[in-house]
C-alpha cells in the first residue's frame, strides 16, 4: 500500500464518540477547506467551493425568478454611517475590523468592514430613490463580511464567510411584510428541494432577531447531534432604516413617505449544515443537486483490453447531462470506493469486462449503499432516476431525524431533562418574556429557536415561570 | 414631457468636447455605477453589475475548460506574510489598508486587505504540495481587492475592485511558461470573441512588470480617445515565490524541487474599455455577447388593440434564446429609442398595429442605425443574424480605429510629435535600457506598453538615445 494510500483509509473519527472531531475530520479530509495562518478565516479548497458555487447558482437563479437584480456595493463602512441607525451599531460595532491606515497615511475617519451592508444600501437607496415610481427596489449582493468572533470552526462561525444579502425597499408596510416572508419561504423551498434539509419557518422574539429589525423570520434546521443552526434569516426592517437614513419618496397621493425595508441572508455555513444533516461515519453525504460530483465511474480490472475506453465512454456520453468523474488513477477500485464514500459523491458507477460482456453497470447508491445492475442502453435515464431517487432518501432520512429529536416539554423539570439528555428541538410554551429566555438559557444554554408558523397550544402556562403563555416555541442547543 | 422624460433626453456631453466628461455622463446616466460615500469606491448598480456577471461566466468557462478551478482565500494578509518576497512586498506595501482593530482589541500584528493574493497562495501551496503527483495546481478566485490609490476613476482605477486571480504551479518552468502564455491567449480570445476589443499581445519591460514577477506579459487595447489601456495581465514567478515560500515537491527522481508558479488576473476595469472602444456622443455601445439587453421591443401606437399583447408574444418567444426586454411603459417611443441607445442595447425591435398587419417587425442596429423589415415568421433566425452582425462590426470598428491611431516613429522629434498630437500607439525601436523609458516618460507622459510578440524592424537605433535597438515597443500614453 502506498504512502497516499494509507493517509486515505485512516478512519474517519465516529459521530458518536466525538461529534465535532468527526466534523473537523471530514471537512479536512473530504479537502472542503483548509486552515488559514489568519484566525478564523478559512481557505475553502476546490471540492468546498464547487458546492458554494451550486449554491450559489440554484440560489441565484431562484433571486433573478423573483425579480431581484445583483449590485455591488463597497466593502467599507465610515464609522459616522456605521452610527447613523442606533440599534444596529450597537449589535455590530463590537465585532468589525478597522481600517485605520491606507498606505502610510492614518485616516481621518475609520472604515469597518462591512459586517453586513444595510447602512451601504440606505445610503444608495437615499440617492436613488424619489418617486413612487422607483419602487420597489428588489437587490440582491453577493459578497464577503468580516465578524470579529472569538471562537471560530469552519463553516459555521468564521471571521470572514461568504454570503448573499438581499436589501429591499418597498412603499408600504404590507409590501415589505409580503417580501419578507415570500423570500423566507424561497431559503426554505431551497434547502428542501436542493440541500435535502427540513427546516422549521418561524418568527424569532426579540431577544434574538436581528440588530435594527422590526421583525426577524428564521429556517431553523437540525443536525445529526441534535443541536439546532438557524440556516437562513430574512427581517422586516419597518421604516426604522428609512427614517435614520431619510429614505422618502413622494407617492401618487403627491406627499412624502418613508419606505419600508427589508434584508435576507444565507451564508456558506449552508455547508455546515449539509454536514452535519447528511454525514455519517463513512464521510459527507452530498445531495445529487448540489454534488460537484453526482457520480463517479470506477472501472474494474482496469488493465484489461477496453476497460478505460468503456469507461470513458460512458463518461462522455453522462457529462452532457451529470456532473460526472471517471477515476482511471491507478489507486485500488477499494481504495476509490472509500475515497468517494468519504467524498459524498451520490452514486458510483462500476464498469469491469464482465459488465461490459453483459452490456451492463454497477449502481451503487451512496445512501443505501444497495447495488444495481442496470443495462448500458438506459444508463441515463437510470442515473437520472438514481440520483433523484437519492436526493429524496436523504430528505426523507433528514425529516425522520428530526422527528425522532422533537419532544414536546410541559413542565420545567421535563423541559430541563431533556435538554440535557436527547437535545433536539424542544417544544415548550412561553409567556413572552425575556427574563424567561435569559434563565432557560442560564440553566440549559438552550435559546428559544423560533416562533414556528405553525403554533400548537402545548399547554396553557410558560414552561419556565408558570405564567398565561403566548406562544409555542422550539428551543434547542444551537451552532 | 414629465420631469423623468426631461432628465433623461439630457444630452451627454460629446466625445471631442470632453472625453473625460463623456464617459463619467454614460457611466451616471447608463446606471452602471453610482458613487458612494467612500472615497474611490463604487456601488456598482443592476446594469453595470449585469455587464459584470456576463464578463464573469464567458470568463469562468475558458478557465474550467482550461482545467482550472475555482477556491477562496482570506481577505486579510497578516503583515508578515506579506513580506515574504521582497519585491512583492515593496511593490504593495504603499498601497494597501491596513486593519489594526478587531471590535474593541488592538491586533498584535496587522492585517492588510488584500491588494492581491500570491502570499496566501504560496502559503496554501506550501500546505499542500508536496509530491510531483500534487501538481500542476491550477486554481483561480473571484474575489474583491483593495488599493490605495491617490485619484479614481469608475472602473478605471477604484480603491476596491472585483476580479479574477489566477494562481497556479507547476514542476517545471517549461510548463509555468506555457501556463502564463495560454491564459494570456485566453484572455485576447474572450477580449476579441465577447467583448469585440482588438488586443496587441505583448511582454512588459521590466520596469512595467509585476511585483515579484520574472516576467509579466499583457494584452494592451486603445480608447476611442487615443489611450491605452492595460486590459489583463499574466505574470510568470520562476520560482521566485517559492522560494521566499518553501514552495517544494519531491519529484519522481525523489529529489526536493522548487514550484514554478504563474498568476494572471481580469479586472472591473474592463467594463470602462468597453465604455471608451465602443461608446459614441449617443452612449453606450455594448457587444451583444455581454450585454444585459441584448433586444429591446417597443411597441408602437401600443394604446391600439392588440399591439402590446404582441410585443409580449414576441417577448416569450424570443427569451428562450436572448436577453430580451419588453418597455410597455407609458414613455413615448422617442424617449424609448433614445434611452435604450444611450443604454448601449445592440438590436431594438419595433412592433405596431401596421407591422402586424404585414406579419413584420422593424429591426433597427444601434451600430448603425440601419432600419431592418423583417417578417415575424423568422425573428428568432433574424435576431441571431443580426446580433452576430453587430458583434463583428464592433470589433472591425474598434480595429479599424486602431488601426489608424497606431503610428510608426523612428526619430525621437518624430515620437514626441505624434504622441503630442495624434496619440494612439506609437510603435518604435528601443534600447532595453530603463533610462530611455524615463525619459520619455518624463518628455512625453507616455509609457512602454508593451514588446509585442510580432516584432519588426523599424530601424537599427533606439528612438530615444540612437544606440543599438533591442526590441520594438509599442509605445502611448495610459489609462
Amino acid at each position: 500500500m502506498a504512502k497516499d494510500e494509507k493517509k486515505l483509509v485512516e478512519e474517519i473519527t465516529s459521530m458518536n464518540e466525538d461529534f465535532a472531531k468527526w466534523y473537523t475530520d471530514i471537512v479536512k479530509k473530504a479537502k472542503l477547506v483548509d486552515y488559514s495562518g489568519i484566525r478564523g478565516c478559512m481557505v475553502i479548497q476546490p471540492y468546498g467551493y464547487a458546492i458554494w458555487e451550486n449554491i450559489q447558482k440554484e440560489l441565484d437563479r431562484r433571486f433573478k425568478e423573483t425579480g431581484h437584480e445583483n449590485v455591488y456595493m463597497p466593502m467599507f463602512i465610515p464609522e459616522s454611517l456605521l452610527q447613523r441607525e442606533k440599534d444596529h451599531v450597537e449589535g455590530f460595532a463590537p465585532e468589525v475590523a478597522w481600517v485605520t491606515h491606507g498606505g502610510t497615511e492614518k485616516l481621518e475617519e475609520r472604515l469597518c468592514v462591512r459586517p453586513t451592508s444595510e447602512t451601504l444600501f440606505c445610503d444608495h437607496y437615499a440617492n436613488i430613490i424619489h418617486s413612487y415610481r422607483d419602487l420597489p427596489k428588489l437587490y440582491n449582493q453577493w459578497c464577503n463580511v468580516v465578524r470579529w468572533e472569538k471562537t471560530t470552526r469552519p463553516f459555521l462561525r468564521t471571521m470572514e464567510f461568504l454570503w448573499q444579502e438581499g436589501h429591499t425597499a418597498h412603499a408600504t408596510a404590507e409590501e415589505a411584510e409580503a417580501e419578507t416572508l415570500r423570500m423566507l419561504n424561497v431559503y426554505a423551498d431551497f434547502c428542501e428541494k436542493e440541500l435535502a434539509i427540513p427546516v422549521v419557518k418561524g418568527r424569532k422574539t426579540d431577544k434574538e432577531k436581528f440588530a435594527g429589525a422590526k421583525a426577524t423570520y428564521t429556517i431553523e434546521s437540525l443536525m445529526h447531534d441534535g443541536k439546532a443552526l438557524q440556516s437562513g434569516t430574512s427581517h422586516n426592517f419597518g421604516d426604522g432604516f428609512a427614517k435614520a437614513f431619510g429614505i422618502q419618496y413622494t407617492g401618487e397621493d403627491n406627499e412624502l413617505h418613508y419606505v419600508h425595508q427589508t434584508s435576507w441572508g444565507m451564508t456558506t455555513r449552508l455547508i455546515g449544515a449539509i454536514i452535519m444533516v447528511h454525514g455519517d461515519d463513512a464521510g459527507l453525504k452530498l445531495p445529487p443537486r448540489i454534488a460537484p460530483i453526482q457520480a463517479v465511474i470506477v472501472p474494474i480490472a482496469q488493465h484489461k483490453e477496453g476497460v478505460i475506453e468503456k469507461a470513458e465512454q460512458l463518461r462522455a456520453t453522462l457529462s452532457s447531462k451529470f456532473r460526472v468523474k471517471l477515476d482511471a488513477s491507478d489507486k485500488s477500485p477499494g481504495w476509490k470506493f472509500s475515497e468517494y464514500e468519504m467524498k459524498g459523491v451520490p452514486l458510483r458507477i462500476e464498469i469491469g469486462p464482465k459488465d461490459i460482456e453483459n452490456n451492463q453497470a454497477v449502481l451503487v447508491s451512496r445512501t443505501t449503499r444497495e447495488k444495481f445492475f442496470v443495462s448500458l442502453d438506459n444508463l441515463e435515464e437510470e442515473v437520472a432516476n438514481h440520483l433523484e431517487k437519492i436526493q429524496q432518501e436523504m430528505l426523507d432520512a433528514a425529516l425522520q431525524n428530526r422527528e425522532e429529536k422533537t419532544s414536546v416539554a410541559v413542565s420545567y423539570d421535563e423541559f430541563k431533562e431533556t435538554i440535557e439528555n436527547k437535545g433536539g428541538f424542544v417544544k415548550a410554551m412561553w409567556c413572552g418574556d425575556v427574563e424567561c429566555e435569559n434563565k432557560i438559557k442560564e440553566d440549559t444554554s438552550a435559546t428559544s429557536r423560533c416562533m414556528p408558523f405553525e403554533q400548537e397550544e402545548l399547554s396553557e402556562s410558560c414552561v419556565c415561570c408558570g405564567k398565561p403563555a403566548k406562544k409555542m416555541v422550539y428551543w434547542g442547543k444551537a451552532y
